[in-house]
C-alpha cells in the first residue's frame, strides 16, 4: 500500500541490513525464514546475520541464503530481562552488538533485531552516538490510520520517558524525514498531542513547543495542524503525532490493547451459537480483509531516529512475516538515504533555530 | 451486567437525581428520552431537571413525566467552548449551576450532566468544595475489559493535567471506593501506569507512588499489582488503573480512536463485495452481540472523585439511551451512600498516614 519513494536513490547498488538473529521470542528460525521472505522478493538486498555460527549455518543453508549472507559469529545473546545499563557495559560479544558494529563500521546500510528494546536503544546511543545536534533520540512507531497510506507515524514511542520543548521540535522534524522518506509523504501534516485542542488546555511546554513547531513549519516543509488528541491518531488529519516517549509508550500499548480485546471479543460473538458460527464461515473473507488491515505484523518495526545509522526494532514475538515487514522498512530507508536527508534537516534546523537567537538548550549543539 | 450492590442501602426511599437537561449535542430531548428511560424501569428514582421552563415542560409531560420531575427554571446554558475560568466566575444562573446547587442544597443526591467537562469540573469543585483531605479531585471513566463484570476503573482521565505521589495514592484510595460501590468488587485489584514492569523504567514519582500504594494496600484493603502498562488496561489482571490526567485522557481517547477505527474498518470489509454483504447479514446478530459488549453508551459516565456530592459526567453526543446509563450511575452511587464512604476512606487514609509520619505534602489537610 506504500508507494516506493521515487528520490535519488542508489538503485542498481546492492543494500546489506544487518540482522541481530538472536533474542526474539521465536528464535532466530523465524528470523532466518523472515530473511528469507524478504531476499526472494528483493534481489538487491543482501545480509549480514549475527549470532552463533553453529545455529545460524543450518539454518541458514536451509533457505539456500548463502550466497545472499554473511555470518558474524556471536556467541552471546542479549536477554528480554537484561538491563540495558549493564548490556551497555557487559554486551561485547553479544549478536547485537555485533549487528550495531556492522553498521557503524559501515559494512551495512541498517541494522534490524529483535531484542530489549532498551538494550538495543541503549547499545545504539553508545556504539552510533547521536546525530549532530539532536538531544533526545525517538522512537517512531508506524500507527494504521484512515489515510489513504493506511498508516501515521507516531514518535516518541519509548525511547526516553520524557521530552521538553526543543526536544519535541525535533521530534517533529525527524518525524517529518521519517514521513517523507518511508511513507513517501512530500509534505507530511504534523500534530502535537495534548489532551483537548483550545487554547486554555495542556502543559506549559506544549504550548511552547506549539509555537516553536508553527514557526519551523515553513522551513520544514511540513503543515502543522496544532494540538491533536488521543482520538485523533489513527484519523486522516494529521500524518506525524508528536509527543514524549511516557505518553507515546502509553497510547501505543493501549491501542494494542484495545485492538487485541475486539479481536478476541470479535472471536467469541462469532462462536456464540451454530449460526453463527455458520456465519463466521461465510465472513471470513471480510474478517481476514479487516485482519490485513490491521494486523500488526505488518507495520511492523519501531525506528529509531536521530542516531548515526538506521536501527529498526522489530516486535519480539514476529514471526517470519514479521521479521520480513521490518526488513523492508530497513531496506526502504537505507536505500532512500534517509539518515543523511534527516542530519541535514536537523543541521539546518539547528542552523536556523540559532540565526533566529531563540536557542535555549542544547546540550550536544 | 453489573451486581446489584448489596450493602445497608436506603432501599425504599425515592432517590432525587439533578440532571443538567442543557448543554449536551443533542439538546434536551434526548436527555429527557433518558430520565423516561430511566423512570421507566426504576421506581424509586425522581428528577431535579434544570433548563428553560418554556423548552422542558413540554418534553415533561409528552413523557408523562411530571410526577416524579421538578423543573427549576434556569435560562442560561454553559456552550461546550466556554472557558472553565470564565463559567467559574459567570455561571450563576446556568442550567449546569442549577443543577450542582441541587446537590448542594441536599435536594438531590447526585448529579448528571453532558455539558462542558472543564467547567463542571471547575463549578463542582467551586460549589461543592473538596472533601476533606482530597488534594487533587480526578474523574474516573469505565473501560470495556476482559474481566467478568465487564468493566475496569481508570482514573484520573483528565479532571487535571497532573499529579504527584501522594494524588496518586488518594486516586487509588478513590478508586477503590468507586470500583466497591460502583462495580460491586470486594477487593479491588490496583495497579499503577507506567511505561514497563520492570523497576529500572518510568518516572522517578511513579517508584514512590509504587512504595506508596504497597504500604497502603493492607489497611485501603485493595490488592496492589504493581506496575501495569497501556496493554493492561482492558485487561482481567486489573480492576483499577491509576494514572495522571494528562496520560489517562489520551489513553480514554485513543483507545475510543482505535474502538472507532476498528469499527468502520469492519463495516468496510463487509460492503467489500456483493458476497460479503449477504455474509454481513447472516453475521448480523454476532456483530450486535460484539457490539452491545463494547458499546461506547453502555459505559457513559465519568464520575468526578473527590469532592462532597457525587456528580456524574455523561458523554456530549450521548443519545437516550447513553444518558439512561449515566443516570443508573448516578443512582447506584447515591444509593450505596458512595460519596460518605469515600470521605471516610479518604480521611483514615490521611490519619494512617499522618500516624506513620510519611506525611510530605497537605495543602488541604
Amino acid at each position: 500500500m506504500q508507494a516506493r519513494h521515487s528520490g535519488d536513490t542508489s538503485s542498481g547498488k546492492r543494500i546489506v541490513i544487518s540482522v541481530d538473529a538472536m533474542g526474539g521470542d521465536r528464535g532466530p528460525a523465524a528470523v532466518v525464514d523472515g530473511m528469507a521472505a524478504s531476499a526472494k522478493k528483493n534481489p538487491e538486498i543482501g545480509f549480514i546475520v549475527h549470532g552463533p555460527r553453529a545455529e545460524l549455518e543450518p539454518l541458514i543453508e536451509k533457505r539456500k541464503l548463502g550466497s545472499r549472507c554473511e555470518i558474524r559469529d556471536a556467541e552471546r545473546v542479549v536477554a528480554m530481562g537484561d538491563k540495558p545499563s549493564h548490556v551497555m557495559r557487559q554486551g561485547k560479544g553479544t549478536s547485537m552488538w555485533s549487528a550495531i558494529e556492522a553498521v557503524r563500521g559501515g559494512d551495512a546500510q541498517a541494522v534490524v533485531s529483535c531484542g530489549n528494546t532498551g538494550a538495543l536503544m541503549a547499545l545504539s546511543m553508545v556504539r552510533l552516538r547521536k546525530l549532530e545536534g539532536v538531544n533526545r533520540p525517538a522512537i517512531a512507531c508506524l500507527w494504521p490510520s484512515r489515510n489513504p497510506g493506511g498508516f501515521n507515524v507516531m514518535l516518541d514511542v519509548g525511547a526516553d520517558i520524557r521530552a521538553d520543548q526543543d526536544d519535541l521540535l525535533q521530534f517533529a522534524l525527524m518525524g517529518t524525514s521519517y514521513a517523507r522518506n518511508g511513507l513517501g509523504l512530500e509534505r507530511p501534516r504534523v500534530g502535537l498531542l495534548n489532551v483537548g485542542t483550545e487554547e486554555h488546555k495542556g502543559r506549559a511546554e506544549l504550548k511552547v513547543a506549539h509555537d516553536l513547531m508553527a514557526d519551523a513549519a515553513p522551513a520544514g516543509q511540513f503543515d502543522f495542524v496544532g494540538f491533536v488528541e488521543g482520538g485523533d491518531i489513527p484519523s486522516d488529519r494529521v500524518d506525524v503525532i508528536v509527543t514524549d516517549g511516557f505518553t507515546g509508550n502509553v497510547a501505543l500499548k493501549t491501542g494494542e490493547g484495545t485492538a487485541g480485546l475486539i479481536r478476541d471479543l470479535l472471536g467469541e460473538a462469532f462462536r456464540y451459537t451454530p449460526l453463527s458460527r455458520v456465519a463466521a464461515l461465510l465472513a471470513l473473507t471480510s474478517l481476514k480483509r479487516l485482519q490485513k488491515r490491521i494486523d500488526p505484523r505488518r507495520v511492523n518495526g519501531g525506528v529509531f531516529l536521530g542516531l548515526n545509522g538506521t536501527v529498526v526494532k522489530s516486535h519480539g514475538s514476529a514471526d517470519a512475516t514479521g521479521f520480513s515487514a521490518a526488513i523492508k522498512l530497513a531496506y526502504r530507508l537505507a536505500e532512500s538515504g534517509f539518515n543523511q536527508r534527516l542530519a541535514a534537516r536537523v543541521a539546518s534546523a539547528g542552523a536556523h533555530r540559532q540565526d533566529t537567537a531563540t536557542e535555549t538548550s542544547g546540550e550536544s549543539r
